[in-house]
């Protein structure tokens, strides 16, 4: 992956300009609390998977930077509202912004990010833009509402209903990204197709890859706590996959543990004794992979060219990082 | 007002049924806390304008109604965020969304309206139109940051500063409204113009005098606890006259009073005592009156005719609400 950051710095380097040049508010609490988050050590897995794909398809234009920022802020307008709405402490290993400046200043900030990339998007004047866009981030939104809806563990969800929830909450816009790439780089519909679905199988492996630094990340290293999915009772493949596995006996242990009030220490490790004993978290990562490899062959119809290896390496890494 | 709600009362109808058809999500929570709120009983205020706007521009076509539905959702997305920052109790005398499915659930169906508008309006496939309803909502978000960042008293804002705060927050989305009625209704430039100047004084006069409610309505009629805003510490015109006109003594006190921690029915009732012997509420009240007249006078390039009749007396009916 250091060779892909390597061979397209130049674009992400201007990515990176536009990001910080672009927030365009005289509010001097918007430009605060959005420079803060958006330096705040994001990998940019979105830009850069925009930009790949315009020079996949032959882009050349310099817009692809500016669209490239638009997406992070995006990005980033969610983990605004995220971080409020999961009460989270810590982001990439830094104080949270609502736990800075309060609630109300990472809600209505993130709610500026996002129209200001709205209004940003539509300046570009080309309609499939604005409709990937905006259906994205509705799907996005959706997704998360599902989230919040399935979290209360009343029944086991099945493998399908959690990757239609992931794939709404975080396929569809690293999906849109891709296409966006497409568009810019004038591609026609069965290609844009095949990037919207190269990003949508990929951020599902990036989600279920992120729901297992859970259960086998370190804290400090990654700036999550270890089980913090598990306290907030968010559904995970690692937790989903026990639950449909283990016999009645100790399913009723571990449903126990999730309905008290409070998980500590010891049941967070007795849950992940458990997983660790049925496979889960070997079984989630196994999955993962499957859609890293669905994801890559969606790039089947594309020759061989720079742009194209980066996009598979970069879905190599979707599974492959920091855990 | 009656008269026009019953001159224009089908294509009100028509909006309604569209608010209630529109929200377009298969996930549950999404319908049932976007219904609640939206059955809310609000006065319908921005697609009556979007209508009559249209209506004054010759529109016959039935695209307005569904139009003006998306942007009823873009407020209603904005009073599930904003009851969720003010920490509210009530809204329209109901017990407020996030108090009945909790704070996450507000953020989240907050952004999916958002979304949802948005997306829908992209579907027009008019230029214009994005182009209008994602400025305004960046300026919308804007002025509810500046307010939040202009809320800590640590000096009195001046009367422009104060105005261009509203136009943002209040203004911008009912310009929009008004404007779009107009790109509906095929104006040229300057009526549409017109139409967004007629909106944005309409949509400050109307901030304003709802900012009075806090000093002179009655709790249980208006759904809104006298001194709410004063105990959020909510700058309003009321309170910025009478510290811009008070003595230095007395302004001491005020300023003594709005820096407790917790104001009690006694301060607020002294600070409502001294608004109105330093004549703050009748200020205000000029001030709202003066923004409907330029908001009229904004019409003056249009011929009579029934829908702008109706415009007008709408303007009127924004300080003449229910208090």
């Amino acid at each position: 992956m250091a060779d892909v950051w390597d061979c397209y710095h130049r674009d992400l380097t201007t990515v990176e300009e536009q990001i910080l040049t672009n927030i365009g508010s005289d509010v001097p609490l918007v430009k605060e609390i959005s420079t803060f988050i958006l330096q705040g050590g994001g990998k940019r897995i979105r830009p850069l998977l925009l930009v790949l794909s315009a020079r996949l398809c032959g882009c050349q234009g310099h817009e692809m930077h500016a669209l490239a920022s638009f997406v992070e802020y995006i990005h980033t307008a969610t983990l605004l509202h995220d971080d409020v709405v999961d009460d989270a402490e810590f982001r990439r290993g830094k104080e949270a912004a609502h736990r800075l400046w309060g609630n109300q200043a990472s809600i209505l900030v993130g709610d500026y990010l996002y129209a200001k990339a709205v209004r940003s998007i539509v300046d570009f004047r080309i309609h499939e833009l604005n409709s990937v866009i905006a259906e994205s981030v509705r799907r996005m939104t959706e997704g998360e509402v599902m989230q919040i809806s399935l979290n209360r563990y009343q029944r086991v969800l099945s493998q399908t209903e959690y990757v239609q929830m992931i794939e709404r909450k975080t396929g569809a816009l690293i999906a849109a990204a891709c296409q966006m790439g497409a568009i810019l780089g004038d591609a026609d519909a069965s290609d844009q197709e095949a990037l919207f679905h190269f990003g949508l199988r990929l951020g599902t492996a990036y989600q279920i890859a992120d729901d297992m630094l859970d259960y086998v990340g370190h804290g400090d290293r990654l700036g999550k706590t270890l089980g913090t999915d598990l306290r907030q009772g968010k559904i995970t493949l690692p937790l989903l996959h026990l639950l449909h596995h283990i016999d009645a006996t100790r399913r009723g242990e571990v449903q126990a543990l999730l309905e008290q009030s409070y998980l500590g220490q010891g049941d967070i490790e007795r849950i992940v004794v458990l997983m660790n004993e049925y496979g889960s978290v070997e079984y989630s990562m196994a999955i993962a992979c499957e859609y890293v490899d669905k994801a890559k062959s969606a790039l089947g119809g594309f020759g061989e060219s720079t742009a194209k290896q980066a996009l598979c390496i970069a879905a190599d890494y979707m599974t492959a990082r920091d855990h």
